[in-house]
């Protein structure tokens, strides 16, 4: 687990603050702290935090932790002040904000429970604080890929795509769902993953007619479609692909199918350059389905933003207004969803250029047409 | 993954919202929700919520989710009513509260963003509602377990012990601790486990001082220690249990330090029964390590109760006042941890009973010995 920061990252962030008028910011969401610090740590669900950063407007910054992990934090973030709270985070925030005048303290608004801002807020008027509630501020930072989180994230889908063949080559009839999710996974430890960056999906038949269906023992017959959904995590950097395709030989119902998510993910992929909203990227590819005829048979949004977390920002939905940037990393990944047949979805990476777009798969999946 | 829940649940929980003059409750937390319902949708991170359960004072309760989890919704939770919510929560909430004649809703504090529930107040205020944010409401359900999940958390523990067991016989000095920690995953599912309980800690020699390590490729030497705490959900249950041992002869530093482990974990095993502390089972263990001078060596709590969630409540801490009672569940899990020498812990999940606990664990540690 290669920790990956940057000093930049920190430099730009306080700069933001500077002009916010914020003394100082809480931050608590796992993958902005890993951003910023190198700190790899996860949290065992948002009530088990492994830890905060304290990051003043100017100046060293803190990781405030427990001692489980103290050892971990001093090792992967040398450039971070390490501190213990054997009594809490808010325990030591009591000391640390008078001593570095903190007056304006801001948190994350989106990654602080209702709780737990209640008890930051009581601290905070003992003290005299002011808080701020932020939202977006450091996972605004992430949305452009530096060079080196580009490279990483090449690498990602690079070695999501070798697991895919290793196993695609082994499916075979009388396979249950629940085995192959597990060769996959087991391939991408064996590969050099960290894991899996979200839980592999792999449906048979009718079972691919639920978007995020979780893997059962059911076994797969002949002639029947397979929808895998998979991606792993690499030097902290994520990758997520689907593809579907038959055991055997495809009837003419399952091509002609296939064929048309196959032309509505090209329709939103050509759609793709900087200066254009997600708004639009989603219809140019929803167009497709729906003059097919499979509009209600799409429900879910095309794609989304993908980098040290599995889904940021942006989206490409009918809601999402932000216009794409050269840098940004997003999936394209139409569907269709029939309860009593099936479903089919594909779904690749690409990079936001000024021009158009960088494409992250090989894609294959012309080879089943 | 069956679904485990019990119409029961529900009807104690309507008793309490009426006793409270509470409308009906959102129930956002994903084990809350499950317990309830029987609806076993994950959430990809409290950001991307698979559901929420609306739960009125009397009358049948409403499950409210999206498109991609209505199929497993109706299947997992036929005692509820699944809504879709293609627009989001809110814009459904705004239909269903005053169809329901809710004036007063109730929330989880605890599982609710602080830039959700400012959302939420919002769109209630809009509606004449009134929030009341509530904590604890439903883990405190939770914390004593039925027969059912008594029977299930046996079966859980059994089957961890027989993973381990089956990984244990084939552990030599060569391995990596990845190596190790996929082996135990891995057979997990072949013995037909949901999935580990949390990421599997495999660590040798100083490793094991971090107590949260996360498996690297470091190789076993020959007499190295090695730390193994694991567990697994089965049908919606955890274990959870830790073993320290040598691979090949211990030295006399190594045996005189596990004993010391073992002698506070039976201590702390002996003061559990119901009516007692958390404070008083975590210092019947704590002080054996004090008195043999290990005291700053062990420096979390003793333990915590386990049963959908890993980590839950009861706490065994030098701060949990709540009482135990019969039926709860908890880990006992004492270690000393010496950065330049490595660690030692020992788990094992007890049931409090009325005059002591029942050993969930057959416990081979003093094999070792």
């Amino acid at each position: 687990m290669a920790a990956v920061s940057d000093p930049q990252r920190l430099s730009r962030l306080q700069k933001t603050l500077q002009r916010k008028k914020i003394d100082a910011i809480l931050v608590s969401q796992p993958d902005n702290r890993r951003y910023l610090s190198g700190y790899t740590a996860k949290d065992h669900g948002i009530q088990e935090s492994s830890g905060l950063l304290l990051i003043p407007k100017t100046g060293r910054p803190y990781l405030l932790t427990d001692s489980r992990f103290i050892l971990q934090a001093r090792e992967e973030s040398p450039d971070f002040q390490v501190e213990n709270y054997p009594k809490g985070p808010l325990k030591l925030l009591e000391k640390l904000l008078p001593a570095l005048g903190v007056d304006t303290l801001a948190f994350e608004s989106d990654y602080t429970l209702h709780s737990s801002a209640a008890r930051l807020e009581a601290m905070a008027q003992k003290k005299g604080v002011t808080l701020s509630p932020q939202t977006d501020l450091i996972e605004r930072m992430r949305i452009i890929k530096d060079p080196a989180e580009l490279e990483l994230l090449r690498a990602s889908t690079r070695l999501n795509e070798q697991v895919f063949q290793l196993v695609y080559n082994t499916i075979e009839p009388g396979m249950s769902e629940r085995e192959i999710a597990l060769a996959i996974e087991l391939t991408m430890h064996e590969l050099g993953a960290e894991g899996p960056s979200f839980d592999t999906i792999v449906a048979f038949g009718s079972n691919a007619a639920k978007p995020h269906a979780v893997p059962t023992d059911r076994i797969l017959d002949p002639g029947e479609l397979v929808l895998i959904d998979m991606g792993l995590i690499y030097k902290g950097y994520c990758s997520d692909m689907t593809r579907t395709f038959v055991a055997g030989k495809p009837d003419s119902t399952f091509v002609k199918r296939l064929r048309l998510v196959r032309r509505a993910q090209l329709a939103g992929i050509q759609a793709i350059r900087a200066g254009v909203s997600g708004i639009e990227v989603d219809r140019a590819a929803r167009q497709v389905l729906s003059e097919a005829g499979y509009g209600e048979a799409f429900q879910h949004s095309l794609g989304h933003g993908v980098g040290i977390a599995v889904h940021e920002e942006p989206r490409l939905s009918p809601k999402s207004r932000r216009q794409l940037k050269a840098g940004m990393v997003v999936t394209v990944e139409p569907g269709i969803y029939l309860p009593d047949w099936g479903g089919i979805r594909l779904e690749n990476m690409v990079i936001v250029t000024e021009d158009g777009c960088e494409l992250l798969n090989q894609d294959t999946t012309s080879l089943d047409l």
